[in-house]
């Protein structure tokens, strides 16, 4: 069963309000990688475009693999002490911090308009990254079925999902959009489950290029945030870990390091379902430590502040900004605003 | 032979100077796309973190394929008529606008600064667009060298090219930057040669969803953006060609169809190296095509203004704000700044 989407008229409808804030610049580039040589393939051929010349190709050569991509928006007075990183999770890229399904501002714009300027990545293989060819990395690419994604990320009990969106059972308080199941679609993007240790490397250097800053990151992300603190605590001056799927192992990992960086764990709702409480354990025990070597490690579990219904995609929620502003106060409250 | 590059310190050292333009939101959205139902593969285990449990895979269900993803800045008084798309070449993404290798900024910020609102998209199985499934596309991903991305974008001519970066030599007069090649292929990602119909589809729904505005393309994207403008005339008001590799076919195409958008092809130095007097021969009978049918298409060669030695990738080259001003005073000359 096929079926089109409308395209997204959100952007055209999203006309430009007031002047929200003043921009010194705008731009990406490219951080970590390594000029790797191919040699003995053999050479094919290929039309680049369909009235282009036959032309032959050699994939033999150097590439340069391993880099990492960030774009970032620097305003010209920032509030914030520090640039704020945003870091996205497993299946995504940086392209979640944008609008939201419903066209609605996400929150990228929403932490400028607290005064943040603002970095977006895409972590290795995902994104603007680029991927890298099969022969330098093991196994293959992870596409997550829309279903898949529906019940890893709370939006439904187990069971809930269908093909027809009339029939789709959200969690009866749920905040995510009835209808934003194909928006958040069209975000997913595959990887692979074998690059951890490229992934580390390329936010670790991202990390030492961008300096002073604030991580807030998201779901698989959270593994690699909190360990660049470890690695970096002169850089990172606190990390913001919005349902991480892993952390550093305290029998393995010095949390002392890190006693000087604030971090804050954020939780959605309907946190029994399979898998999280496995994932939630590691948070916990990561946090624990942080907090025996006189750490600050806070927790904030939405549903006892009131607020019922987040989904694992909150920065996607209909009430995501109210959860941002659940982290700016936190931000605030730990002296990292101006 | 592997050697580490070193990460970019360019935009930590790229310290916010004055303000310089007034913002009224920033986002990202995708365009385009379908839901498409896979059956019958068998299911498989996945750990999705280091520390996380083995879960069982079913790659079976629905996802969406097919779309395109745009980012956007919106001024919040644009001297601008119309918002700026920028789209990318082939074997890039939207990357390419942003900084430079040398940490400058790129076309992105210079045309913020002319009073554009600009979008940047990645194509259809490009940067945060996704790639798509296997099963869902013909043939595998392209990867290219850095000696062909030397030799095909004109930093040097054929046999110039070294994996030592002592020993490459540009032409005499390239404005390449002369330790510009490995940031270049940094922004590399890989491509297909197969899905021109997806990616056009998906670039007509942007077009449609995102109304009046100008293109400016580069390289692979020629193609699309002018059979864009075939499609909706009344949505692209310019076209800005730079160093096409591809337009519509005069015999199949009605140029007439677009005699009210005007065209401009840039095209830089050293145009007789294989195989861009084959590229530009398609441009020059599309421009003449318009030409005849009473439209407007202007060629800028840059030498012929007293610039010599730009590259294919002159949005990287040293002298790229003085290549974006000729286009900007051409955009100025056209009425398209209020």
């Amino acid at each position: 069963m096929n079926r089109w989407i409308a395209a997204t008229a959100a952007v055209l409808l999203a006309a430009a309000p007031a002047r929200a804030y003043d921009v010194a610049r705008v731009g990406g580039g490219f951080f970590g990688g390594q000029v790797t040589t191919v040699q003995g393939q053999p050479t094919t051929t290929a039309r680049f475009t369909a009235s282009g010349p036959l032309m032959t190709m050699d994939p033999n050569g150097e590439f340069v693999a391993g880099q990492m991509y960030a774009e970032y928006v620097l305003l010209s007075a920032p509030r914030a002490k520090y640039p704020l990183m945003l870091w996205h999770g497993g299946g995504l890229s940086g392209s979640v911090w944008g609008d939201k399904p419903n066209g609605q501002p996400g929150w990228e714009d929403f932490f400028l308009r607290q005064g943040h300027s603002v970095y977006v990545s895409d972590a290795f293989e995902r994104g603007r990254s680029g991927f890298p060819r099969a022969d330098m990395v093991q196994g293959t690419p992870i596409f997550r079925p829309m279903q898949q994604a529906w019940e890893l990320f709370r939006i439904g009990p187990a069971g809930s999902w269908s093909i027809d969106p009339a029939k789709r059972v959200r969690y009866p308080d749920s905040k995510f959009p009835a209808d934003g199941a194909e928006g958040m679609a069209r975000m997913a993007v595959p990887r692979w489950t074998t690059t951890d240790a490229q992934t580390q490397a390329a936010y670790d250097a991202y990390v030492q290029a961008v300096g002073p800053s604030v991580i807030l990151v998201h779901s698989q992300g959270a593994a690699f945030a909190q360990q660049a603190a470890v690695t970096a605590p002169d850089r990172v001056r606190a990390v913001v870990v919005v349902e991480g799927s892993g952390a550093p192992d305290p029998s393995k990992v010095d949390a002392a390091r890190v006693k000087d960086v604030p971090h804050l764990f954020v939780w959605g709702d309907h946190m029994d379902a399979a898998p999280w409480p496995s994932f939630r354990a590691a948070l916990d025990r990561w946090a624990e430590a942080i907090r025996a070597a006189g750490g600050t490690a806070d927790v904030i579990d939405l549903p006892k502040r009131g607020m019922a219904g987040n989904s694992h995609m909150m920065m996607l929620d209909d009430n995501s900004d109210e959860v941002a502003a659940v982290i700016q106060d936190w931000l605030t409250a730990k002296g990292l605003m101006r």
